[in-house]
């Protein structure tokens, strides 16, 4: 996805189109697919439209994603913030904070939005639920085994006592609370999460 | 919702309906609605086959629900078990077991084709959400202190340690999890999270 075919479409201009550029054509469409989804909503969601406010060919979109709901999962962990850049506060409860925060923000955004209309086509499609689940445990757990990790290192907390399932189970109540509930997440829902659950599973209260 | 009105339509000869045979109507709606769910999806229900196979007036369906998504509401929670007649095993851990198996039990039947449809139209039209938090949330609560109630009886936990939010932590999760899988819930997901999520913040290990 990163490189150009050599057999590239003609109106890509392969010969002048380097690696850089096609990355920044990825990012251009990502950009206007969350932009757009945003806009009309998941179910009305037009790949044309999209190909021409990214100024793409729509030949060089089917290239890169087979379809829509592939297009919209990748323009989702796109705009989220990579976990590897997450801040660190210096301690296990401010570090859980910033990064439910976060993710919070992202959800009462464009990407919220995306992603109850992603979710919807799972519900309809349930061959579509792998795909889905493939993207989002992999980033959360990344996000989580980091924070876990940096606490364990201050002594926080033991990491090898914590398991995969409640390593996750934070941002999973916050997910179903987002896709239950209308609106952004009330920061005392995120509050009540840490100090409630999160917490009391990491490190025994 | 369970005396005829004495405006009732004439089809459905008000002189001869009893306050019996008036509930009786309604389940054998609230049955078929399940059954049709099950055979069309939630998204090509229709209201008039409903009425056809409970031998029912459109008027009498109409005069109960205002629309598909109440109906359909109302038929997930009829097929559920009510909370109240839940088995009494003798201890917390099999309390759990047996009320997140029936749980995920009816999720795998027509119920849970049902939700997933459901949940879609909360997707589509956040308006929705508060309606069905309201069902869902109130039945959760219900069965889960009723367990903890016993288990503070029998001296296995502190009914008064015990938050909503953690009340609620295990049927979210599962919630969550039968939302963006396909099929039915493993059983080894229903007893991870009852061993690594509710019993610790049940019991504070």
């Amino acid at each position: 996805m990163e490189t150009a075919p050599a057999t590239a479409a003609a109106d890509e201009r392969p010969s002048r189109r380097s690696r850089r550029d096609d990355r920044a054509l990825t990012c251009a469409i990502l950009d206007a697919t969350i932009a757009e989804v945003d806009r009309v909503g998941y179910a009305n969601l037009n790949v044309e439209r999209i190909a021409e406010l990214a100024s793409a060919s729509k030949a060089s979109l089917y290239r890169r994603w087979p379809g829509k709901f592939e297009l919209v999962l990748d323009a989702i962990y796109h705009v989220f913030p990579d976990p590897s850049t997450l801040a660190d506060t210096g301690g296990l409860r401010s570090d859980l904070l910033a990064t439910l925060r976060s993710a919070a923000d992202q959800l009462a955004g464009p990407a919220g939005h995306a992603i109850r209309g992603i979710v919807a086509d799972v519900l309809r499609d349930p061959r579509r639920a792998a795909q889905f689940r493939a993207h989002t445990r992999g980033n959360s757990r990344q996000a989580m085994r980091q924070i876990v990790a940096r606490a364990g290192a201050r002594g926080e907390l033991d990491p090898e006592s914590i398991t995969s399932r409640q390593l996750e189970a934070g941002l999973s109540l916050i997910r179903f609370h987002f896709l239950t509930n209308a609106g952004p997440i009330p920061d005392e829902v995120l509050v009540e999460i840490i100090d409630e659950i999160i917490l009391p599973l990491f490190t025994g209260r």
